[in-house]
């Protein structure tokens, strides 16, 4: 399967950057889960572009569900998101039809699709594909918020500045929640601001670290080969266009340390087995250990920047410059953060049906 | 599924510490491709314990292929091997079945599998089950090398110290095979070893870094969602016991650049497309790009050490402590490394058999 | 995953009778195929009921694709047909909300989705659901022709009156091809239709068998065990509402038979070998023999019948009947039979890129 | 996946019929689940040849798990299964080589492994390769019968004469258990086993037709499309070597049937809902209605005869003629019940564990 992910539940996406619709298709909820819309159009909104800090385009990313839905709930079958795209600009593509962009998937595309993919704006690769990720994302985080368990994410470092590490957990995911630009402490939100802004004063662009945390989570969820919590999780987290890194808990940091500091000690904490640190961010041996998960997604700077590259034209071969222009994010660490929360819930949804059945996710089975 | 990894090309593994046997099975491997059981034995010896920096429990690893190969080539059905522990040291397990070890699977698993699960030398989860992916990686990397695709890993890091990245990937490549001690810059050979000797001594144990690169993979393979090269390849890595992060490229990196520092710019090469720099690690939106796939794991330090620590009852669910005894490895970096060759050569079989076809990796039809 | 089917070349379908879109997605197949929407509305239309012998409900049935074909041509990113339900009578559907229709999905959809299921029309369940099967079936069709294979079905059997069986199989396919009443000896048209309308005369509704071949598909196709040729397609075909039984070559007849009957002896034909009789329908060992792959399909008659039926009360679990109203197919086996043409084009058009590519199938690679 | 079969419970198999060793790894059953050697010895049993009816081939088959059970009980983990083959004729091949058998896979073979298929005895596609799905499938029955679900197959006809139709299917079930030629009518197994022997003195062989039953499984099991239990069931049904048609309760009788005389209607027994007849063979809208599921697998003759047979020299291409020698079954039915009585099982398993959860089999979570 290509544009299909995950087992018990599982999205498909489709659509292109210049098409006619984006959206997705996710199957396997349990029937019963009430939809929000309102909570699903607040989830778009957050992965809209912002200000001066994100790309002119605007769209309005109204989400229509046109099925799997029925008085306001679940009926168990597949939930179809469409959103129509708008404010497609109807031009000449001129040379973005044949030069490759550096850092973007044209030539790759080519190589795969032999010159048939859709060019515009991306295509399929553009980074709008993950709206319908996050429609889908949205019925998901509000079935798991429903059993106690949740999601959030904060801009951990963009283009050299650091937000905090996650402290209280629980606090800290309710603070971010429906945060338009997520960090957990305020005073980053403006310096990473400036940052941002100075590289698009200079046609440039930044990069930067989402930090992810999911509480409430059962122990025991996982395996311990190969479809280890770790191993699904990343899978879904590298398709967040960007994403170059994945850590879970002291991540990197391991190689520092020696077993004697990595090792979390365990305790009994009201009849609860609970942990004194939680440097395996909650999962030990690819298995769920009841702590939260936690984990960090690297984001590569935009790749579309004003400056002039050097690349190669794709009908010919030869080299040749190129002068991006059009409508570009200087950054999209904070875009995508909605996208890591989305991408999250999507997968502990699957982990948890095929660990509990079906029926789990469903209101009246608490 | 839980212990099978790939799609069109697909292991699947089997098999606890202290039980009869463990391995693998094989299947998808085009049919043709010559196995050399003498190879085989090499790559096995390659993830054995060695010398004071590993554990002494010592195993033969004698590697039987009891299907899939006949006349001395792979038959295109399921290729199993089969390995027998023997150095299985029958005692009692004492308080290490019922004790939860920090930083090792005992507490998930008894979440997972209730009480059943084989607890001696960590059963299932136990590291040593990494043989059956090194025997059927070795038949993979075989097949891949013929194709003139290479695969090597180093040890980039290890208890602090650390060796030079990747230089020119194809000659590194060639240096690291069949080194029994995987470092590019000789010198960091004895560094590491005398770091793994103090955390013995103390004992305690080290983390590290592992550095892998492919070179002669073809461009255009990979999906742009979810099956990303990165996604697909994370997934499967994740599955190395004590990997705890894996990135692409410049990876974590990419936070403190700019988009102009970033992109890897494209120029002609003798009428192949190449790209001045390789930040992106040779995938561009999932798929490939010709040049050299770099990624990096981060590995902890081994979970099992000597000091006394916190830790609880299992039946009882109170507190407690614990002194493991035993074999153990005071790092396990080095033994990991010939696991993660072994890894990719799998996980790039099965990406190559699903663009291309089953046949793609028979002898005849380069 | 429970709405898609498919590996390399996947298809997720989604929609409720009564909701406001059906369609599907259809992923994997590869970029450059020319798309032809007359073709698409053609097929469309061999699905739509006709005259007296269907149901009087009509739909337009106009496809429109989304996303996935750019000038003309599959992008090789996920196709994307959406069609809007627009002949759905807003009315009370009293009764039908909770007696279980027999022979209808009801009863089972409330154990599965405990009352949450869109009933309206069958919802999920209704084969009108087929629509987005016969739209990417199109498509699938289109590119096995362009590689000289050919797909066919007739109605071998419609209440009692019997279709020849297929003779000389590509000419017989060629004239199915766009017939509306696809039978191979005309003059069961008019008997068929006699005994469909005779049933709907006394209220009644009845079954059929739809029989299926292949020719031009290459030898060397489907694996020896689980997805054995067989084994795919039944379990696609399967889900042809009101398929009961799926046979291949001889099928139940070979109970009957001996071995020396049974087997298919080869010779040299042209260079190229052939059997003399094809009583393994093209399959042997679950893989393709290059003579056409035939089946057939059993097709129960429509649960929909104006005869009053005992049942029970869902929400109460007690007994009481039902006299079904509305518009229904005396006979469903003539609508159902472009289904198994689609069904068949997406099964091969996975095994193929599977065994051969994802390139395979594109024009250019013949 | 090739080798593969299931999705939460998974069954991967191995072996060639020559081979060193032959078995499966079944992996995902629930922890805890007791595992009677005996049982599965008993069962493998069943698979053997019996007396004058079988194949002069006789193997010890016995079972020897090397993983996955610990202290009698399933550890969650993979359950590895072997079985070393012996009487193995150590013998010139000779023309088997190079001659394609009618009615067996050595055309295919060749079609698809291009030459390196193991050709002994039939290799990979031997009906050998069954054991180890029975040595699986008799955990898996152990499983379901713990819970209250019971399976059973019969010889419903063999070579012309035919046994009765299940009646009272728990009674039924019962009496077939454990019986090594499974009639329900006594009078039966004299006159099948005459036929048999009949066409064994002309050198033929007899096919027949399998007819299974299930009972106490649950109601709400399946999906309405794709994985509907008649398709998850085909799909693994049809990999039992020989089988060429599957159908479910009325299968291809309902094509002579009205839908007045097809429907079953439901009533009210004891508070749960029952149907009057069971024409739909427990099965609706892809998902489970509570009644028995019943379904039928019709099973060629043994392609292995001894009359003089046409055919092609693979190496050449040419004409050629064969005289098969060696070892054979006159009929494969009476063995192949126990196989489809073990595949059933897997696919329950599967699904009552993506369903209910990884737990549902687990002893004390009834």
């Amino acid at each position: 399967m290509k544009n299909t992910f995950g087992s018990s539940v599982a999205l498909t996406i489709f659509g292109e950057s210049h098409g006619a619709m984006i959206g997705g298709i996710l199957d396997g909820l349990a029937a019963g889960i009430p939809v929000d819309e309102d909570f699903i159009a607040s989830q778009m909104s957050l992965r809209k572009s912002v200000g001066e800090i994100s790309t002119p385009r605007k769209e309005a990313d109204d989400v229509r569900i046109v099925s799997g839905v029925f008085n306001g709930r679940t009926t168990g079958t597949p939930i179809t998101f469409i959103i129509e795209n708008q404010d497609t600009r109807s031009r000449d593509y001129g040379e973005l039809a044949y030069k490759a962009r550096p850092g973007h998937a044209d030539f790759t595309a080519q190589m795969k699709y032999h010159g048939f993919q859709d060019f515009r704006g991306g295509g399929h690769f553009s980074g709008r594909i993950t709206a319908g990720i996050v429609a889908a994302g949205a019925v998901a985080i509000s079935a798991l918020n429903a059993k106690g368990i949740k999601i959030g994410t904060h801009i951990l470092a963009c283009g050299g500045i650091r937000d905090r590490f996650f402290g209280n957990i629980s606090e800290d995911i309710d603070k971010l929640t429906g945060l338009p630009f997520a960090v957990l402490d305020d005073s980053c939100k403006d310096r990473m601001t400036e940052v941002i802004l100075a590289a698009k004063q200079d046609g440039d662009s930044v990069g930067g670290i989402l930090e992810t945390a999911v509480c409430g989570f059962p122990a025991g969820v996982g395996e311990p080969w190969f479809d280890t919590l770790e191993g699904v999780l990343s899978h879904a987290l590298f398709s967040i266009p960007a994403v170059k890194g994945v850590e879970f808990g002291e991540g990197f940091g391991v190689a520092e340390l020696r077993g004697s500091q990595n090792n979390d000690s365990f305790r009994n904490e009201d009849g609860r087995a609970v942990t004194a640190t939680n440097n395996c961010g909650g999962i030990l041996g690819g298995i769920s250990d009841g702590m939260p998960i936690v984990f960090r997604c690297a984001v590569k700077p935009t790749p579309s920047i004003y400056k002039e590259q050097q690349t190669i034209d794709m009908n010919t071969g030869e080299d040749t410059t190129l002068q991006i222009q059009g409508r570009h994010d200087p950054a999209i660490v904070h875009r995508a953060r909605v996208v890591a929360d989305s991408v999250t819930a999507l997968v502990l949804c699957d982990q948890l049906a095929l660990r509990y059945g079906t029926d789990w996710l469903a209101p009246n089975n608490e």
